[in-house]
């Protein structure tokens, strides 16, 4: 029991994804920069399936999942400085840097060499760290972030993944005004996708297989609709987009050249869902007519988490969430379902209190 | 005979890419902004290979390939202001563009949706283009470039297509002083990759399959020499590359990862070789480490190809080329030798005069 244990709802193995069961284990040592958090919800991110089907290779079990995480600090470390006992705050996707390396001093540290994910990895001291199906999270401040009042919790906790996951591609690939963008796929990050594009001030078009989901797509502030499975689709707006977030988590029969098309001059195309299959096949030919350039995106940085909260708050962006308590049954139900491509458009576990003391 | 007809070395069928014949043909209607070149010099692309075997599927028989064209204006429309009849010009790779679109007004004419290339297209009349394996070129001013008195003719001539494919993705993607830079492939393109880079003042690595070529480039002025297939080649430098343009043209067995594992944080790989093979597979995964980006780019504006050849002038760029009396044997045997990648580094054809009055 805390403080010497935590307890979480973790999966034994591949086979056993659909079936957590409560798990009891130890946290890390408490560090100086440390914050300990009683959690009060956690989203439900693709990355929870993945991992927790083995799709992407994880080889760590049992596995507590969950890394959109909100609860309160219960107590911090003797150097921390922007958090005090009794803060509502959140930690994502990413649990540790070295945030000494060149890309942790220019507010890369989602691409330092040490990074360490939140869940289904190692510290150095060889603990592993596990996620937020569970009644706490020990956490260095630097991955801990006050969540802004103007928030409510179970909308804020899909931010700091999805929402973060679509939030930098856009920012740092200069999303504003008088800028046309599109979002790829109206899942849990596209539709975070959407709803930071506008905010931003972008003509934002979603870009999705059929026209099921259009009217949800404009209801986020979709200006525009495109829909892949009609003939012709992209031709009207060819060279006339400066960029593209695509956040389709499969790849099949995904044929990247009519997306391409779509860009001015050295437009950018940004994947952000990682596909468990063999990728895409590109040939150099395909980004020449237009001098385009792919890539993809890990995330973003503190200094883009707190700047997106406060974006939320301000412009009271509300995520489109599903509630589920959390517990054996309720993971389990929320991983399925996020597996099947059931939910609109994130879960968030809740009801923390009465799984844990 | 000029001025109704030019002359010219054609390739008849992809089957008889080895033996150009003499061959007569009409040019387009003289135009307000055009120039008459009389050619003296033209170097010999990799692109006239593949376009001669087919290999990119050309399907405009028979084709006088030829893109790095230099020569002397002898006649010039009404409306031409940059040239006067008797200076010394150049004729690149692309002949046309629309001049009024919006990739063509911010000196992107090379993304023109109008743009045709110099040889192997056909003009809006229905006139097949013709390139510089020939006794004259006419072209529009803007395609039509002052040489500056101090380069040589056969060194300049490549310039206009291998050095601009080359100088122009470095310059666009900030290369300079201060930079670390990797050339890929050490042949035509990217022995102007290396002297270029050098020139802008970054410090420029060549990377090659073997050493064989190492002491070539260290003379161009590569500071650093990588071999791939030497084992963990690349890991020693992994995320310290700004820019890394990639020149080879083959893909058989190109392994994109260890290369991209070079770059910083959004570093990027920018391909110029346009293989005849199905591409490279690439991961979204593969890209996220470092959030690099990966694109292609097609020659340069204008603009670049002035400040190119200025610098060129400047600096006292040597290409290194080897001359090739221009006709029927000397096409022939140049192309067969770019197919085998028997240059060092690049072949310009000479002698026009002794072929054509």
């Amino acid at each position: 029991m805390y403080p010497e244990t935590f307890e979480g709802f973790a999966i034994s193995s591949a086979d056993q994804w659909q079936n957590p069961k409560r798990f009891e284990f130890k946290p890390k040592p408490f560090g100086d920069y440390d914050i300990d958090v009683k959690i009060i919800a956690c989203g439900v991110c693709g990355s929870d399936v993945h991992t927790a089907t083995g799709g992407w290779g994880n080889k760590i079990w049992p596995v507590v999942p969950g890394h959109e995480i909100i609860g309160h600090a219960v107590k911090v470390g003797p150097k921390v400085t922007t958090v005090k006992v009794g803060d509502r705050v959140g930690v994502g996707a990413q649990i540790f840097a070295c945030l000494e390396c060149d890309a942790c001093k220019e507010d890369n540290e989602t691409y330092c060499k040490k990074l360490l994910d939140t869940y289904a990895s190692i510290y150095p001291d060889g603990t592993v760290a596990h996620g937020g199906y569970s009644s706490h999270i020990r956490a260095h401040e630097h991955f801990t972030f006050a969540i802004p009042d103007g928030l409510q919790t179970e909308l804020a906790a899909p931010m700091l993944c999805a929402g973060l996951t679509a939030y930098s591609p856009l920012v740092r690939n200069g999303v504003g005004f008088g800028k046309k963008v599109g979002i790829v796929g109206i899942g849990g990050i596209g539709h975070y996708g959407i709803l930071f594009a506008k905010a931003l001030g972008a003509t934002t078009y979603a870009i999705s297989r059929s026209r099921a989901k259009e009217a949800d797509a404009r209801k986020m502030g979709a200006d525009g609709f495109l829909a892949t499975k009609e003939e012709n689709w992209s031709s009207e707006h060819e060279m006339t987009f400066d960029f593209i977030l695509c956040t389709a988590s499969s790849d099949d029969g995904f044929d990247l050249a009519p997306y391409l098309s779509l860009l001015k001059t050295h437009g950018r195309f940004i994947a952000v869902g990682l596909p468990e299959g063999a990728g895409w096949k590109v040939r150099p030919q395909s980004l020449i007519a237009n001098g385009c350039l792919i890539g993809s995106s890990h995330l973003g940085s503190r200094k883009e988490t707190l700047e997106m909260l406060k974006i939320a708050a301000e412009q009271n962006i509300k995520s489109w969430v599903e509630t589920i308590p959390v517990g054996e049954e309720g993971c389990g139900t929320a991983l399925k379902r996020v597996h099947n491509g059931d939910v609109k458009y994130r879960f968030t576990l809740v009801d923390y209190e009465k799984q844990f003391r």
